[in-house]
């Protein structure tokens, strides 16, 4: 091929497999490389044969020629395993390129080495960009949900490739547009994708995106286990309820799927739900994880995104659990009342537990945004995060609607939207806690979202006694409540004299 | 002096000092440094006036002098802030002492610091412990627990120093011998000390311990809270009721001053409670943070630890709550009933929940032993939390009973005791988490601990569905219940021929 590449790719798993097709269908011609050449040249010769656009899509044995074909100022994604495989890479990379090069990094990197790996490659010149791609091999095919950080230079070259490449919703519904198919992507619409902020910003949303949906998948978890334990329904019964609340709030990528699981089969023993030969010990790849700990860094609450990720290291010890239920049984309990109203609770709590998760993701990224002095759109996270990406949602149309009635909203749960939707459901969502605590049923996520609501709208919590502790055996202070803030008091306990009540 | 030094102690802070006089009231000679000279010698200068052993003790000008002044092999005590402090207080001690002397960081560092520095040390020759010291100011001046890690060497040496200046329980009850003053330290007894494992495993285990304590403390405030909330007890009334819990299964420091705290009036005017003009804004210094991050990074659920954690970070944001409470008002509910009964309840969930929690704190200490090829002794650790630290309680002498029964069990809640306390109170327990879901009351440690508890005896979780949606949007693969652990399945969820229900 004598045309210059567009761009470049290295990196031939899946996911930069999906992301090469997706650019060529797009129109943009493609330079890859990958480090077994054997793989590459495998994957090029199938599709080849099966993808309209493979043309587009040119392979190199040596990473000098690969760099050489593309146009300058380069850009190359990276879609290596996180961690030393991206130093790695860039490594290589180093000799071959130019100052005004853009590496982009498209793994699940940490935000942390990203703001490294970008200091580094400013100071020679070279422009590095962490950019999250959410939205699993199909949203690599067809597109996902980008977000990109680095520089505004960096983004003005890479700007036409992930606009182009990325989910489209429509414009006014936000509801994302479907119909994708090799060869032929949809046109029109509005890209899920946006310049995040600078250095690290892209891939710290991206992992707060991950954490978001660490709670939503455990919460959909909770409002199964108690359709099925309080209730007894059969999975293509919930398989209904979730098809039915896909049409409304809750419409969104994982409802569907859900219901979508429910109704499959197990493939060994088609008189089998596939939901229940499927071994209950979840896995996970550590950004929800780093959600958590991010939150905990910065002081900031993240409570049910925290259970969440506890609630898959507990599901992971199986065995132990299953010798603990020999001994430690729960409390008898048999619904009695009115089925479908209890479903409609459960769908309540279901729905303001998520609203509390979602505004603690949302509360993380304010918190970030001040701690690496970043300036982040809240309306525009939201509205790229309607299409492409795992959590894609109708709801996620009224966050963006929220940060855009203002973009200075403290807190999700502030907005006079979603202050009424809890509200209306909020009922609901406390009797369906307390049922679960009465019948023995686990729901972190729920309890904790419900913990979070009510300590959040508490003018008074019982931090004052304490303080008081800790003033008594550290002597760590407090403050008054008639006093100004930052002035410390200390009262001094071992005296006998100490103004104590007669009791 | 011309007699040299039993040890040396460098960091005057108020812990330093108590750790001194503690250590000459047990017959020690003690040399001392501090940075600041001048405040050395006023410390000093006050303390030759008032404490009857401070002859033992022998200020230093120069570090230099200060570590020619102690017996070789020197034992030498740092207590500076965690962190570059200590490095550089190990570097200036570097070119001064010799092979086979013993450097003590009895600060609050991070275990990690100390594998570190005890590698580097020990390659020269010079042995590094890593100590946890708990108690607070009292413990340190009357007797602390105290949790050295490092080599079976430097324990040796420093066993008579740590076993006398230790908090003493009763051998047989397992009570603290209390009635220590200044030259008159109590005698007999068992230490609250034991060598805890190599390297870093002194400061995981004070770490840990630490992280309980931050679940103690938010489990006795949600009690505080909903004893005020639900039954609008005041503050003496309220003293009453933790002064009978401490006379029960909770009998604990942390119960006991807090009774004497809800007894005490407001410094500034005695017509107000002292808890009611204490600001409910918690400051909070790492450790549990630090446990809660373990606990992500090894997987091991510790949700009620955490839950305290975030609690902390939201009571501190007091204006967004005020703010909040303002905007987002909570379920009308007033309690009517018998009012003796409520508060027994309260009572049982805060006695589940804490053995919730110690159950986390366990299980995190035998995952990290696995992590770091620490051999611990449970039972040991529960001992030496008898007495001297800010958690010693009654309930420390029936874990160390469970490890007596079975050094190698799985958790806590499996030991028959232990087991046979939950049902006994789990009706109340469940009964409490409902209420305050129904009342808007937050209670996240009680709710998490529940949920904890329902999940750890739940032979299976609802993690079968959160595998499905990994599968379907991930191809993350799943197990299944009828084959061997380890075997991974995937179901081609596009194929349009895959095996659904029609439904």
């Amino acid at each position: 091929m004598t045309t210059p590449a567009d761009i470049g790719l290295i990196g031939l798993a899946v996911m930069g497999q999906n992301l090469v097709l997706n650019m060529a269908d797009h129109g943009f011609n493609v330079a890859v490389y990958n480090r077994t050449t054997a793989h590459m040249e495998e994957w090029l010769a199938k599709v080849r044969k099966e993808e309209p656009s493979s043309d587009r899509v040119t392979g190199y044995a040596e990473l000098r020629d690969f760099v050489a074909a593309i146009k300058k100022p380069r850009m190359i994604v990276i879609l290596v395993k996180a961690g030393k495989p991206v130093d790695q890479v860039v490594e290589q990379l180093l000799p071959l390129v130019e100052k005004g090069d853009i590496i982009i990094d498209g793994g699940n990197s940490q935000w942390t080495d990203t703001i490294r790996r970008e200091k580094d490659l400013a100071a020679r010149g070279i422009n590095f960009v962490g950019s999250g791609v959410s939205g699993g091999e199909e949203g690599a095919r067809f597109g996902p949900s980008l977000m990109p950080g680095g520089s505004q230079e960096a983004w003005k070259s890479l700007k036409p490739v992930w606009e182009a490449i990325a989910a489209k919703v429509d414009a006014k519904t936000g509801k994302p547009l479907e119909g994708s198919a090799p060869g032929k992507p949809v046109t029109g619409g509005v890209s899920c994708t946006t310049h995040i902020g600078p250095d690290g910003a892209g891939h710290y949303v991206k992992m707060v995106h991950n954490g978001i949906e660490y709670g939503d998948m455990q919460m959909i978890c909770e409002a199964y286990y108690l359709l099925k334990n309080l209730l007894g329904l059969t999975p293509p019964q919930m398989s209904k309820v979730f098809q039915g609340w896909n049409g409304g709030d809750l419409d969104s990528f994982l409802i569907q799927i859900t219901a979508d699981i429910l109704q499959q089969k197990d493939p060994q023993n088609p008189r089998k739900f596939f939901v229940d030969v499927v071994l209950d010990a979840a896995g996970q790849k550590g950004t929800g994880k780093w959600t958590s700990v991010s939150a905990l860094d910065m002081g900031t609450p993240a409570p049910t995104i925290a259970e969440a990720v506890f609630a898959r290291c507990l599901s992971a010890i199986k065995e132990e659990r299953v010798a603990a239920s020999k001994l430690l049984k729960g409390p008898k309990f048999n619904f009695r009342g009115a089925r479908q109203p209890l479903v409609e609770a459960i769908r309540d709590a279901l729905y303001c537990s998520k609203i509390c998760s979602y505004a603690q993701g949302f509360q993380l990224m304010r918190q970030a945004q001040a701690e690496y002095h970043w300036k982040l759109n809240f309306g525009e996270i939201a509205m790229i995060w309607r299409g492409g990406c795992i959590i894609r949602a109708r709801f996620l149309q009224k966050i963006k609607d929220a940060y855009d009635r203002n973009p200075d909203l403290a807190n999700l749960l502030l907005d006079p939207y979603f202050k009424k939707q809890i509200q209306k459901a909020e009922a609901n969502w406390r009797k369906v806690v307390a049922l679960a605590a009465q019948a023995g049923v686990a729901a972190p996520a729920f309890m904790s979202a419900l913990a979070y609501y009510d300590g959040y709208r508490s003018a008074v919590l019982p931090a004052n006694l304490l303080q008081g502790q800790r003033d008594y055996f550290g002597a760590h202070t407090y403050e008054r409540v008639d006093a100004p803030r930052g002035r410390f008091f200390h009262v001094d306990w071992p005296d006998p004299q100490r103004p104590q009540l007669p009791i």
